[in-house]
Order: C-alpha cells, then structure tokens, then sequence
C-alpha cells in the first residue's frame, strides 16, 4: 500500500489528485516518497521525469503519453483518469470516473491499479501502443462534444431559440443510450436537404461540419 | 383551458403525448375534440390536416414543418418537444424538456403555451420561418452526439479500452458547461497530429471526422 506519495504539478488533474489524497489522510511527500506522480503538462513529463532520483515509482497522468517518457525509470506505470477537469471544483471530481492502466508488468500493474483505487477511480488495462489511439477516442466524446453544443449553439442563436433548451436533450441522448433519433435515422432526405440550405444562408460556416457529420452518421450510426 | 384533445399517431411523440393526457385525467377523445393534435411523419402531416374537419384548432408536433402544413385550418400552432423519445420508455420523457411554439397570432401562441405546459414542457416562441435552422441545432446536439459516441466506441473497441468509460467523461462535459479541455484547448499539436496518425492506421473511415472536427473546435470553441 503506497503511504507516502509525492504529487508533481498542481495543474487540474495534479490539484484534484492531491486533494483526493489528502481526504484520505495521506498529505502529500515532498521527500521519502514510494511513488512520486508527474502531473505536468505532456511536454514536461520527460524532463520532470529525468530529474527524480531512481528508487521510486514513478508514474504520469497523461492520456496520451507512452510510459518511455518516464525513462530511465522502470518501475513505472501510468494512471489516466478518463475525465474532464476544471479549477472550479475538487477532488470529487474523480469520483465515478475510469482510469486506464498501463504498465508492463503484473507488479507496476497492481500498483497502478491500487493507485487508480486509492483515488476513487475504476481502473482497466490499456496496452502502452494503444494509448494514442485510447486518446483520440477520449478526444471526441469530450472536445469534440463541447464543439457540437458551440455549433448547436450558434443555430439556435440565429433561430431565436434558447440554447439552455439543448441539454436535457443531449442528456437524454445519453440516458437513452445513443439511440438514434432524427431525419437521417429515418432516411428523411428531404428534411436533411432543408437543414443544408438553411444552414448555407445563415451560418455558412458550419456547412462543411454539418455535412460531414450527416455522412459519418449514416456510416457510423444507422 | 383544453379538456377534449384528440391525438393522432401513436408513435415515439404520440404515444408519450397520449400517456400524458391520459396522466392528467384527459382520456384523448375521437369526435367533438377542441383540439385535434397531428402526431404523425412529417410527410404525412399535410394529408392528415386536410382530412379533418374544420373547426377545432389543429396543429402538429414536429420540429422543421411550417405551419402551412396545416392548411386550410386557420386556427393553428405547432408545439416541438425538443427532446428525444424511445417506445421503451413513457410520458416521464416530456419532464424537463423545452417546446418551441409556433404560432401565427397571440390567442395561438396563448393556446400553444396552454398544451405545452398542460404536456409538462417548457415552452419558448419561435418565429415559422426559423424553425429549419432551429431543428438542424437540434440534430447536432441529439443524432451528432450518437456518431460522437460511435466513433469513440470504435477508437475504443480498437485500443482494448471499455467503451462503457466514456459516459462519465460525456456526462461531466456537459456538467461542467462544455468548458473544453484537452489537446486543442492547449495548443497541444504534437498530441492532435499524433492521433491524426493513429486513426489514419487503424480507423481510416475516422479521418475526415477528426479533422473536420478539429478543424471547427478550433474555429468554434476556443
């Protein structure tokens, strides 16, 4: 059981770990530390990491990060909380998240794991060459969300509609889990064909996104 | 106040509406109505509305069809849940949704207003001729969110990571008010690119979908 753990970075991710440890009594080390957690951005990790005297685990928080990063450390391994984090809250934030493991051994794997679960994340495993891909993945169900309520948004503006309105429809689609509703499921054409020209003449901007989205949901969701 | 509705089409939308109805102790009636409810497939709504008698008021429930789908009536509006609806689930799928009014007159939009909040929506007006643009913001935040999901999944399933962990990242997303974080939001090129190659060898069907988004996160939500 790791007792003494030292926390690099107090970025979003770095700030809500070290709370969360410390709502278990494990104030965080700053010296004698069995696991020392880089919590800096994806660039620095190398360098952070190249800068801690071997003895420790050494672990990074990156999604996308391969574990070579932490050279020349070897007993490493990398916890990603799959979530989405911001200043504006705490350690709570982990809760109900999952965290993938990646390690290249039974006993980095167990450390990690203990850690994922010290934290009150649901830990998997995750093959160190599947991270990038892992990542895109986290990518479009978070970011690439945000960037469709931003053009939801702009319609809805130029429609006259409140945009608040558009959440418990989004929660809902995820509540009714990702059934697919609307013109293309039904294969009505003509109401797609409306949608183009009404988005042409008054948001031209969103022409491309809209098009692209209706095809990747026919290939992807019918 | 309306106490004699008739409800027409017993689909996703209808079958909820009638429900509903029936919940406030207004069993949907099928002669004498003051209001005659056209529930049915957009493509259908004209042929239904010419083939009830004139006199009660009529009007329609879907989200991109002008009210002169209900030609001849005169006394008319239409009421959208903005909402998505599955056969699995009841008239509780009305709770906490908006509705956009349509209405060409203030005694219209004062009887749309009445329906919607006697179904449990949340009414705001919208002008006829918005309402395409309006249903196209719709589709981007319900059915796009799907092909988000859907690609992600197929990201996932091809990393060996659980797609059943992306519904917290989704859920927080949107709990924390589509704030973005992420490799885009932090100029992080060297990560986008890495996933640009990623998808390309494993997932070549996702390319244009992630650059388009990529593209239109920048341009929209930074």
């Amino acid at each position: 059981m790791f007792t003494r753990i030292e926390v690099i970075g107090s970025g979003r991710v770095g700030g809500a770990i070290a709370g969360r440890l410390r709502e278990r009594g494990l104030e965080p080390v700053s010296t004698g530390a069995q696991l020392v957690l880089v919590c800096v951005p994806d660039s620095a990790i190398g360098e952070v990491a190249r800068s801690i005297e071997p003895g420790p685990w050494v672990a990074h928080v990156s999604g996308a990060t391969p574990l070579a990063a932490l050279d020349p450390h070897v007993r490493r391994f990398s916890v990603h909380p799959l979530q989405t984090f911001t200043t504006r809250r705490g350690p709570e934030q982990l809760d109900g998240a999952w965290a993938a493991v990646t390690a290249e051994d039974a006993e980095a794997r167990a450390a990690g794991d203990e850690l994922a679960r010290l934290l009150g994340l649901r830990p998997f495993d995750l093959a160190d060459d599947a991270r990038t891909l892992y990542h895109a993945g986290a990518v479009f169900a978070s970011n690439y969300l945000v960037t469709l309520h931003r053009a939801a948004t702009r319609l809805f503006e130029a429609a006259g509609a409140p945009p608040k309105a558009l959440e418990p429809l989004m929660l809902r689609t995820i509540e009714n889990e990702f059934e697919l509703t609307g013109p293309i499921a039904r294969r009505d054409w003509a109401t797609v064909d409306a949608h183009r020209r009404a988005i042409h003449e008054r948001r031209p901007e969103l022409d491309e996104l809209y098009e692209t989205l209706a095809d990747a949901t026919l290939e992807l969701a019918t």
